[in-house]
């Protein structure tokens, strides 16, 4: 099963750049995962609702017809980082040929993407900054590797 | 109030104390927030029972008796980030002169330590690195006191 990230928007954080690579450089020993950062869709002058609407047709262009696509979302589903861990080994085992993990813009989603979705994960009931997600999303899916291959890097 | 942060052990990750950096200058212009990290406990040889011991008594000298001490703890209470900046505020207005905030080892705390404390946290159900988590509390409490000041930093 390959593994997608869609994401709006370039990192700006330089810090937080470097932290990605980290852990994108450490899951390819593990699994084919792709990151994407599509182009952000200007938000001025853009009702929230409008907004998400647009960033829902630009992230909706990218799925295929049978991706798993699960989107990081508040009103998710809580996992622990082995839960995330037996959440994908599942995934893998229903026989999923690509998973999409989406990180939305900082309204959400469209409906027509909740519609669309195989699921919503929460990583917090706490709000992180669109951008530090994606290291927290990088590097829980090197986690849930590790714990998948009995690997010491995570204790419980 | 004073908000002090204790860890265990340098950051090794330069990527993780750049973006620690940026919410610490930020924060200066909020509120008295000092960061402190003490000299790790060697765990080489030692059970994760002796481990959480040694810790904690490394910890606790760093406390003074009237301290509100708050430990971040994978079964402690989940706030929303907006909770979060309530309690803070709920914390200041009851007169604590300084509020202790705890990132413990990877085994956890000590029994003593559990039995100072005044309460727990949890950032998510997930385990985060011991480092990550760092980032992760600096940019909470700089959005928390964003949500005070009513700015719009933070989306709910």
């Amino acid at each position: 099963m390959k593994i997608v990230i869609l994401t709006l928007g370039k990192t700006s954080a330089a810090y937080l750049r470097a932290g990605m690579s980290v852990y994108q450089e450490r899951l390819k020993h593990y699994a084919r995962v792709e990151y994407k950062e599509l182009p952000d869709v200007p938000a001025k002058g853009l009702t929230p609702e409008v907004l998400k609407e647009r960033e829902g047709e630009v992230l909706m262009k990218q799925l295929k017809s049978d991706d798993v696509v699960l989107l990081l979302d508040e009103n998710g589903e809580h996992f622990s980082s082995r839960g995330f861990a037996e959440m994908l080994q599942r995934r893998m085992n229903s026989g999923a040929k690509q998973l999409v993990l989406i990180i939305g813009g900082a309204f959400g989603f469209s409906d027509a993407m909740y519609a669309r979705a195989n699921g919503k994960i929460s990583f917090s009931k706490m709000t992180y900054s669109h951008e530090m997600i994606r290291l927290l999303l990088l590097e829980q899916l090197y986690r849930a590797h590790t714990i998948l291959k009995g690997e010491s890097y995570h204790h419980d």
